[in-house]
């Protein structure tokens, strides 16, 4: 088909690189015209990745060239900066980028970030989806604060973030790449539990900026406690805050929020986190005791947190269907 | 589309009724009349399987009522028998069992199983894909056998099987269904294994009859110690026999019998279990150590080893594209 | 030793009752006179306990029979109660009941609990050891009520308890039991998190009483979100409430504190769950972020959560060294 | 005590230095002068082994100085030789070197290795207890090797393995050791297998040895798939062979050859590998299907593979209770 959208990916050998050739192989809209490695330059794609042994002959290019229509980058942290300051991406360009360089953050004033001569939407199609399919360059939000914020949007966009909000979260693996280190060792971290960033987690400030966006005129202080667990896919969020408002009418806050959003669901049922693994799913859950609603969200880290979102802002730049490419077999075990 | 194939299941509570749903759900090609189950009846869909949440508004039916062009089985074994002896299937309609009710086995002789006035063809399409697609009723290959299988086929195929094969495999525990049992509970079998059926697994029977199929005139003896892992999806098996094959003659062996097949692949790189993971793919890896030749296979127990199958041998059934609705975005992790 | 302590069991095939086991058998100090189980009664202790194999000849009792030193209640909550009601269990043997039967809580007025004709004395070593050495009737704590008030005892002994404590928690498997559910089964639990009973667990009502023990004068709430995480040992904490004390002062009042506790320990480096596993220990760590001060707190739950500190108990009952017994090789992995 | 054995450990850091450490800190006849480490000098020990919190304020030494009545060698393969080249150990420093440097092989004639002015006796108790009671240096077996022969020595000491023998196993993850790679990190590892070293696995070359010294007149092919599993510690080993043997005469034949082996015990019943994770024992388990023989044998590759047998070959040499300091509690879950 020659209207199929070219995608290339710089930065392709990594967890979320690798996620987003899975899905982008599928997809019916895109023809992959390159992925771009500097470490496995010169080797097929599917020794790197070996789950996608039959489905590509690709092999890594050493340089992100040739013309595409679609740029996602996949470096890690301050690398998508200096990709784009170095190299000569045309200003036609869409660029996903997926990293944090150019998301906004507590102190970003405007309604969008602007850097290397290039304004960039935060890519959050639950808080902002017309902005989105109007931008050109889009920076994919990180996974616990994609988690985090459909927790709390309903809330911030109806006024009813009154109070400190309280949220402990989980995290697999994946979350964390797939650099070496002693806490990445499957001896150290299976059955083991830890924590890290506690009230530091640098995701913080982009659902700060978010919340000040949907409710401009009252800041809450969030408090984070972000833990390791011993699994591979997914993230798992609590938050809970007072509110005047009953389960009711919560629920149906939460319901109306995301009637027209395609991945998000509220459920009456006590969920669990496998409900949404390998898929681009957000599950919501909402408890009341006393004054107190207990909101539960749940994504997997990789697709809704990452390469799936990226897909998502991608469908929304060019038009397409919001879930093209997204309806994913959740792995379910 | 009114030309959509309608499909029935009976026994969709379970792991592979559910495993089906996911696919059947997501086929291009197939509208789902019903889900039937005893247990759920009346019951939403999405709660027995809430990774289902938002995918459909399905409810179990008690009976398995209605016109189908298809009807899948997934009832345990022994209950397809009773189901088709005391049901009113119309003898249009097509069916494929997924328990070992209808399979063939070491002791027939002929090159179908007749039962309950039907003739049921062993659905291992890579064994036999030009019978099933002539075929209306298809036996469902079992888990193990299948994994085996697809590591013999070849040396069968070229009466290549001339002395004892030794076998391992390590099955995950959806592999052993949803009921509870003390070694189901995940403080039994996490960090945990065991063996079970050691020389003596039921699908050894299948598994002869294949080879008998294909290697008529001479029999060997199959030693198999099956594993039970701690994870929950997948089958990884190692066989091994002497052989006078150069691992090159080997390859290329494998590599011509599967090259028309598009769900088994042969790998030079030494194979791991995640890499088929949440795929209908069948990864196999040869390597040779003296005069032994050791094959590596490798399945998703619910996909290649049951549902993916199934919906393999229904695309065959009806003349459609054998990987219809089993492009599925790989696990990995 | 003609001076060994008596013991019984009653309810020895759970998980309690088995690790409890495995501790006596293994305490110089202790001889186990009879493991009552009502459902394995006449069965080998080391056919349901296959760990003990080569341990132990005994063989589960039906009844509770024989004159003991100690006797400790492993049954289920309510069962304990029940038991103590209707067998004849002679005035001179101390009890250890390791169920909520007969723990104080929030309504408690006294500084024990009266019931049964005895007094029991609630048994957390580092609240109060003087009256647990004085005590003839224990009951042991719940593994979350331990491990939460373990991080929380030195604050509230220096009255510093003065606003609302957040709590999350994530348990192992065996915290819930050796019982079959769905959530229990491997296939569901592996890989996966979830929540239960959030801001409602039963093991509240007794920590609230403690700390009404040590601070009368005031009274703070406590929100407890609790996990099931995958892996089968253990209990992981973190409460954070804001405070004045900084971050070196409360170091110095936790370590004060446990200075004279021979199983609780305040580590300056961030601590991860399998530090206690398989050992009778609580590890504690604290962070101060803002005025914030963060506390973490881990127990292996059928340790000092359960069995472990039942034994510690027992030691202080009868005057010998609190760690007798007790002194464990960690699991470390 | 005065009459305690002083210890020096070489190689501390590390999975078996940290689990010998774990092991003489608690063994009674044992007192610790001092643990080095290159990597950690200066270091304390419980900083780096943070399971060792409250156990000890030792600090890793640069040197592997002062007078110490046994060495435990832990370092790497290798290493071992390096170091006793290079150091001025007294000849009269038993040592227990946990490397395969000085382990017999299979071309090894004498009845132990001479190496390093040294002679080393191959220190399976199981095999040859007398020996290593006498001994000065011990080469601690490695831990596929303890598993696998201890399946076979009751075999062989009775020359019944006369035909070839068939072995698969699986691995935890510390059988690998602490080093980095892409196989131990925990995304790749959890429910993940592999295979490596198949068929040519360098343990084959002492089990082959010592299989020669109990059977000189008959040599058999051993075949071995070596699997890694997705847990921590355990290795879990089946093996078979044709023998004119009755399950009886089998069982009769194991249980004598194990009688006065205090850590290696037959069982009647399905055994899974948590019975052994954190004990020093082995448990053994005998099938009979047809004239095959399968023997399932397991063991903790820390203590009964590594460092258990470590401290048990010490209490040989110094003629203490075989047992002393191994009695551990399972870890069971």
């Amino acid at each position: 088909m020659t209207d199929k959208i070219k995608a290339g990916i710089v930065g392709g050998a990594g967890y979320a690189g690798g996620e987003l050739l899975r899905l982008l192989l599928l997809h019916p809209q895109v023809s992959l015209a390159y992925v771009q490695s500097r470490s496995q330059a010169g080797k097929p794609v599917s020794e790197t990745h070996p789950d996608l042994l039959g489905e590509t002959d690709m092999v890594f290019s050493a340089e992100a060239d040739g013309d595409v229509d679609v740029l996602f980058l996949c470096t890690g942290h301050g690398e998508a900066k200096k990709f784009l300051a170095s190299a000569t991406v045309p200003a036609s360009t869409k660029i996903v980028d997926l990293s944090q360089d150019f998301r906004w953050n507590e102190g970003t004033e405007t309604a969008a970030v602007e850097a290397e001569e290039r304004t960039f939407t935060y890519g959050l199609p639950e808080l902002q989806r017309e902005q989105i399919q109007q931008a050109q360059h889009i920076a994919n939000p990180g996974c616990f604060a994609t988690a985090i914020q459909l927790g709390l949007l309903p809330l911030a966009s109806a006024g009813h973030l009154t109070a400190d909000v309280h949220v402990s979260g989980i995290t697999g693996s994946t979350g964390a790449g797939q650099s070496l280190s002693p806490t990445s060792h499957f001896s150290w971290r299976t059955e083991n539990v830890s924590t890290y960033k506690v009230m530091s987690h640098q995701h913080l400030r982009e659902i700060k900026r978010s919340l000040r966006h949907l409710q401009p005129e009252q800041e809450v202080a969030i408090h984070f406690v972000p833990y390791r667990g011993p699994f591979s896919r997914g993230i798992f969020i609590t938050s809970y805050l007072p509110t005047q408002l009953s389960l009711e009418e919560a629920q149906q806050l939460y319901r109306r929020f995301y009637e027209l959003h395609p991945f998000t669901f509220v459920t009456e049922h006590n969920p669990d986190l496998k409900q949404v693994v390998n898929t681009n799913k957000c599950v919501v859950h909402l408890q009341k005791h006393g004054d107190m609603l207990v909101i539960t969200s749940m994504i997997d880290n990789l697709l809704k947190g990452a390469a799936g979102q990226a897909v998502q802002n991608m469908n929304l730049l060019f038009g397409l269907d919001e879930t093209a490419g997204l309806k994913l077999k959740p792995a379910a075990f």
